[in-house]
């Protein structure tokens, strides 16, 4: 059968794995029953375990699910540590559930597949050697891509039911209290982690940094947790930080960044009192800046950004432009270090940031966003997951979650190198066309028909042609030339899932 | 049959109730599978509602459990506004599970009784007209009395399973989000409320402050909220504060809290990094001055203070003399104040703060903690429930959950007016005997004669004389003579739980 995005999902597939296919963006108003965590009653006193090797003793058994958070990025020391003990111990046939895998975390993943001793896998994406290693069908069972709301809606529903998590935190007390803004490898908000540490049965800290008994503020509690293991270094501060928070110099990038700007400005939602999210990287920056200088220009505050932080974005809150940072995790150093001094930079978990099944996520009440596309196809359906080669190499995030914004404004340059970003049909849906508003290139815009009020808006800005879609599409056609069709076999090795926990898309095995 | 405190208990009411007999304090290891709300989808864009009237039609209907929580005390608007509205709506056969019941709140819940709209009753107490009431078998079913870490261990199985939580806040946003630190009616810490919001299904916050989104810090959050409703005043600011804030001048109160003090200060527990709980109430206060001095003399400086703040303790946190105050409730003012401007002030939720069933609350680690009684036993069993002449006019309150520490010193005089307080039996047993070290009165101390240690270490204080809490019960009868026993029908009119759950006491109607 074909779902509301024209993708074919295999019936037997549909069936055996209970899913729904993907219908609607819209969430409506279900009743959902929540499901809650088994706590091993102590009084705290024996919570300090000395090796990593004792505690996966302890606690891990085969057919378990063990999750991990990705706030560490590429200096985590945690997972691979932890993993090692798994591996070496022979405990098979578990479900890893991470918030998200990073490349750092990569060989040790292909490891503990080829050992058995991880036969599923969830998380919010892969890249690199991970991502090709499953994409050529390394992986038996299909890994399960999920959005960071639709993972706290899933461990909130009990689709994910964690065993045992295992959360690198840069400070804990003897009995768990925890946060992410002290010590040596910090990352400021533990967004991610504070699922974990609410839904899992066990939940097992790691630490370099064992402070004084009573350690706040508690973003984790020691409510929460029954292990806490010293470890010698849970990170490399240096490459916590995303590293693509440099302003950018390229020419394209700052045009569509300008442009962006020109969009947001001129929609009726840049108002004194809107919110924004804008992400990381040199082009997302940039936005940050032309935006400062717009606010500044037209009297306008905003009530708060959102999403994963930056220093740029942390400045404007300092600045007094914007009144609250509602914080979910930081991409840099300066982000991490204002939440620590700064009360209006709250710390938000997943669930609060962007579960649709929810009474209020913040996202829902999102004016502007701006995202990124490994590709857009002329249904403005967006592809952040596979590359042109359907190789799995992106993560879906917030993006299907941020969409949700009454602005949702792609961000892409319309070709990188030989490779069309605008095409016919993208190679993989995570984002549906339906929450998707305008897209920005270097060459000009183009506005969901769907969304007449912006077309309107939009249509007579100077230095910001108009087009459609296909359009588009076809200028990128013309400089890059009509790729070769992939070629997969029939195996699926991925599924993408809407936030609301339907299926939107599958990825199959890449034939060589 | 009778439990380990030597108190009869029906066999019918244990069986009918599912009861078990409280056997001892120790809490142990058992594996407790937690419960969860039912969450209502919505974006939240809909929760602000104009009456009380509107909200109580969407909410509740006939046979529903709804709770209030105490935080304002006896300058409470939201209780008799939301109760009325239920009366005159001809709800019926509601149980009213409150964190606990105030003066202020008596009259509207007789006559929600003798309308039929309340038929059951969970709270941490109760006292004047209500407690008058029960005691004569105004309620049909027996009210339970639970302590505020029972209440959150109940909420937490599902015992007490909330469907509309009714939450008056000094401030929020029209997506629910709220604290206790600021506007008119502050009160510091939500503590008691927390629980009520994380667990009831249906959550209608109360306020006369709405503020701009998003508000934070957060304490009860947009995703646990359904309902905000726009009042003229939530409560009465002068009557918030506990009103026995005063440092007492009474020399027999001195006398005792200046004994506590020598207590403490010669117990193994006063050294670097020792916690300590005092309480409210005159003599509290000076304990708390008394310590102050005593921490400066001995350069010693406490890693905690725990339970309901007061603004004595507060100046002890400002002074550098406590590393971190836990703040489940404030007292007074002063203490709530601090709670916003000292980040070493954490709020502390209910679970966190004495919940047994739990992976540490803050109770398991505290090392003295003073606690009062209406009366004491020769077996050190406290009664702070019912009155000399069986009448319930108190609360449980933290009295069990402290209990625990290292050191409860139970302060009282020896007797009030003709009424003995040190007594062969108390009328009722609420913290078992053997949880309690040393009693502390204005003629002397007994000492827990299973504390071989704390007998050597305070058997030679000057001006401390040691008697057998025998000698002392002997010293108030001699005092005030033996008085007429009480008669009571067969009629249960209130069980006493232990604060794991099990049955400790139950008290009978009054027979006039």
């Amino acid at each position: 059968m074909k779902n509301s995005v024209n993708r074919e999902l295999p019936e037997e597939l549909l069936k055996r794995l209970s899913y729904e296919a993907f219908e609607t963006t819209e969430i409506g108003h279900p009743s959902i029953q929540r499901v809650a965590p088994t706590v091993h009653v102590s009084t705290g006193d024996d919570k300090v375990v000395d090796s990593i090797k004792e505690v996966v003793k302890n606690t891990v058994k085969d057919g378990m699910t063990i999750s991990f958070h990705h706030h560490f990025r590429n200096g985590d020391f945690v997972f691979n540590a932890v993993m090692r003990e798994i591996i070496d111990q022979g405990i098979k046939d578990l479900t890893l559930a991470p918030s998200s895998l990073t490349n750092v975390m990569n060989d040790m993943v292909i490891e503990a597949i080829k050992a058995g001793t991880v036969t599923n896998i969830t998380s919010s994406g892969m890249r690199g050697s991970l991502g090709d290693f499953v994409s050529h069908g390394g992986l038996e069972n299909p890994v399960i891509f999920r959005s960071h709301g639709n993972r706290a809606r899933a461990i909130e529903h009990g689709d994910i039911k964690i065993d045992v998590a295992f959360l690198g935190v840069p400070n804990a007390d003897r009995l768990g209290n925890a946060n992410g803004m002290e010590g040596d490898a910090v990352f400021g908000s533990l967004g991610y982690a504070l699922m974990d540490a609410q839904y899992a049965n066990t939940v097992v800290l790691l630490t370099d940094n064992i402070k004084p008994y009573p350690n706040t503020p508690a973003s984790i509690r020691q409510t929460q947790v029954d292990y806490v293991v010293k470890v010698d270094k849970v990170g490399d501060p240096e490459k916590i930080g995303s590293g693509a928070t440099r302003f950018t110099k390229d020419p394209k990038e700052l045009k569509i960044a300008s442009t962006v700007n020109d969009v947001i400005v001129n929609s009726p939602y840049f108002k004194d009192g809107f919110s924004f999210q804008t992400g990381s990287g040199g082009a997302a920056l940039a936005v940050t800046r032309y935006l400062r200088q717009a606010m500044i220009d037209n009297q306008i505050h905003a009530s708060f950004a959102l999403g994963g932080i930056t220093k740029p974005t942390t400045d404007l809150l300092n600045e007094g432009l914007i009144d609250r940072v509602m914080d979910v995790q930081d991409f840099d150093k300066g982000a991490a270090e204002s939440m620590h001094t700064n009360g209006k930079q709250q710390e938000i978990d997943a669930s609060w940031y962007a579960d649709p099944d929810n009474k209020g996520a913040m996202v829902d009440q999102l004016d502007v966003v701006i995202l990124s596309a490994l590709e857009i196809d002329t249904k403005f359906n967006v592809n952040v997951m596979s590359g042109s080669d359907g190789v799995i190499r992106g993560a879906i995030g917030g993006h299907q979650d941020a969409a949700t914004a009454k602005l949702t404004i792609i961000s892409a340059p319309l070709v990188r190198g030989r490779i069309a970003t605008v095409v016919p049909d993208v190679t993989t849906v995570v984002t549906p066309g339906e929450s998707v508003d305008v897209l920005v290139t270097e060459y000009g815009i183009a506005i969901n028909p769907n969304r007449k009020d912006l077309i309107s808006a939009l249509s007579s800005l100077p230095g910001v042609p108009v087009y459609s879609i296909e359009e588009l599409q076809k200028m990128a056609q013309d400089k890059v030339g009509e790729p070769k069709p992939l070629e997969f076999t029939d195996r699926t090795v991925a599924l993408i899932e809407y936030r609301d926990g339907t299926l939107i898309d599958t990825i199959r095995e890449v034939k060589d």
